[in-house]
């Protein structure tokens, strides 16, 4: 079978070196051998050994039938979705890896190859080199799923991880990410939460069954998240993690959203450190499973785009139902009207001061120490309640709120 | 589609359960909606919901040609293989949780699945109703896979936790397992570790391409560890799991084994507690990937079941290639001619005598410490080295060994 590559760049590059070191297995895995027939990319590559199959022209791909298959991997909306569309309406298997156009685009993608016979499959988009999206629409389908939550971005657990375990600030922390080639020179779309709310974005659509948009999602990154919070988080048996989750709520809704949020330490989901992700996900017959490994890197994502180029090649006339279905009205929840348990750090003019003032609103809460706290702070953590009520409640004590973070029930 | 369950036990009928309650969901994963048609079992179902399609007659199921798939969750080979290897030669896709069946004849079952251009699927059989089958499978096609490493056995794992957590002596946290209905009565297939090596039997199988046959497999369990050498691990920063592996070693072999090994707290594997299960697996490509849940029960391995039911829906016309051929001969290396770590404890005239006899064989290894621990015993662990040399420099201290267990390196 022949593939062309969209975008020469981390992941492509990578894919074409995995299709070549492994070609033995890839070949017994599809009944063939599966060769690199043309790749894509706008710079010159004067003197690669692909140099003579690489083209700037798009049309060159799509004109040649022989091209089964085209692996997407240049990132990105535009142009990657009119490569794409124009792929599939050419009777092309696409697969990809950009994150960006599945959670944008992805219904539309799916529609039209249904409509032309063809897959599209986009493994890598979530977790790297993790099976997620396979498990999550194949594994599972016998489960109505309830909730899916992740660690899926590996700079923000990278820098959580220096700040538990080795004390350094965001900022250090940040700085070393960046230093070693995790966090970009810009890294709002990792450490805002961004890149997380569009993977799960995708893993909400999949497997909760309709579109969710990126647009509106409730976002919120951990460039507030302090030592302090650390410290008082660790007497609560917990670490500090960004957790991006997709949950059924009341009437058929779903709650989508990203936040920090308190683990508890015998969690699974507390143990995946640095740059590693996991997926936690809630079928009403599995109970809790989760999948856990390198969320990024060359190698590890284009090995999950070759398992699926071995996908289509073994679909040729067979394709995957995604069931992902396009948007509904009035179908996310708003996070205010779901309940959370939050912790709370306050600054009042004393510790018996804040202590009356949280407990006349509040009643019982789980009051937590941290080494060097002067006497004009506390930190605590309330019971579940509607999340409009707790942070009315919160105003209502009259002190400053220094940090609230979600506590998380897995 | 109209499917036939052999065998109304557990699994069984959490098959028909599954199918019943998330029938919306199952009928949107395949395109269509699954009938549960025919259920074959030897007992009497006197006023059972299911009774009118109960048969004892297993031709009843075998010559309705509109039942498509047969499900078989009866457990043994016995006449399991009968029924299997009929169905797959009159046309039909066969689903089964059964890992024995898959051990020790899964080789035979494809090779009639491939000549009968149908499938033959079993998620269930290793690891419940966690996805492991599929992502060794098509996930990780891309990779060289060179280890799987798992907890497989959540009887042994609940066992362990016990004694680890709560202190329990190994035959208090059996009697507690079999008062919960974890444990059988005659529990020797789980905590002896034949359970655990079926299933790492299937996963050699299908990661490293040949079947590897239970016979002859290295299988140590746990009932020989005490609290004395939880003591000791937990010095060593570990804690004791009952580990199935198999790895690619030198000249092509592969070692498969299950034994008690020494985990570090750090690992993913180590928070792996109670009846959950984990596996590992160790690509080249994608580095370390686990996946974790309930490794049992009836509704957990049964969603698992129900997804190759989809599957196998979705595929009438297009046979998934598994690529795990015959058996190969010299294909297996004996687990003495490989490199391990060893965690020993051993006693002597006292602990002075004790160091000076390691010491003297040994060179440096690291001395743990327990509390309560008497001067004639001592425990340490060696660095890696060829397990039969280290058997042998055992023997050549002249000291009476009370227990060795493997250090793990995952």
């Amino acid at each position: 079978m022949k593939v062309a590559i969209l975008g020469f760049g981390v992941v492509g590059s990578g894919v074409a070196e995995v299709l070549e070191r492994n070609a033995d297995r890839v070949e017994k895995a599809c009944g063939f051998p599966v060769e690199v027939a043309r790749i894509l990319d706008i710079r010159d590559f004067e003197g690669h050994k692909y140099q003579r199959i690489i083209t700037k022209n798009f049309e060159e791909i799509l004109g040649d039938d022989s091209i089964e298959t085209v692996v997407e991997t240049m990132g990105g909306v535009n142009p990657a979705f009119e490569f794409v569309s124009r792929s599939l309406a050419k009777g092309k298997n696409v697969v990809s890896s950009n994150k960006e156009l599945v959670a944008t685009r992805g219904y539309e993608l799916l529609e039209l190859a249904r409509q032309n016979n063809v897959n599209f499959m986009f493994e890598a988009a979530v977790g790297g080199g993790i099976p997620i999206i396979r498990p999550i629409s194949r594994c599972l389908a016998g489960n109505n799923i309830t909730e899916v939550a992740g660690i899926l971005n590996g700079t923000s657990n990278f820098i959580l991880t220096k700040m538990i375990v080795d004390g350094m600030s965001f900022g250090e922390a940040l700085a070393l990410a960046q230093e070693k080639g995790y966090a970009e020179k810009d890294p709002t779309a990792d450490v805002e939460g961004i890149d997380a709310m569009r993977k799960i974005c995708i893993l909400a659509s999949l497997a909760f069954g309709h579109h969710v948009y990126p647009e509106g999602i409730f976002t919120e990154g951990i460039s507030g998240i302090t030592l302090e919070d650390v410290a008082y988080a660790a007497d609560f048996d917990c670490v500090i993690k960004l957790i991006a989750k997709a949950k059924k709520v009341q009437d058929g809704r779903i709650l989508v959203m990203v936040s920090p949020c308190l683990v508890k330490k015998s969690s699974m989901l507390s143990g995946v450190s640095g740059v590693f992700n996991a997926c936690l996900v809630r079928g009403d017959m599995t109970g809790d499973i989760l999948m856990y490994g390198k969320g990024a890197g060359s190698l590890a994502t284009a090995s999950a785009v070759v398992g699926d180029i071995i996908d289509c090649a073994g679909h040729s006339d067979n394709r995957k139902i995604f069931g992902w279905d396009d948007k509904k009205d009035d179908y996310l929840e708003d996070h205010l009207n779901c309940d959370s348990s939050l912790y709370v750090r306050v600054r009042g003019e004393s510790e018996a001061e804040i202590h009356r003032a949280v407990d006349s609103v509040f009643g019982e809460v789980t009051y937590l120490k941290r080494e060097g706290a002067d006497d004009r702070e506390a930190a605590f953590v309330t019971a579940p309640a509607r999340e409009r009520a707790l942070f009315e409640k919160l105003e209502a004590t009259g002190l400053d709120i220094i940090s609230t973070i979600r506590v998380a029930d897995y």
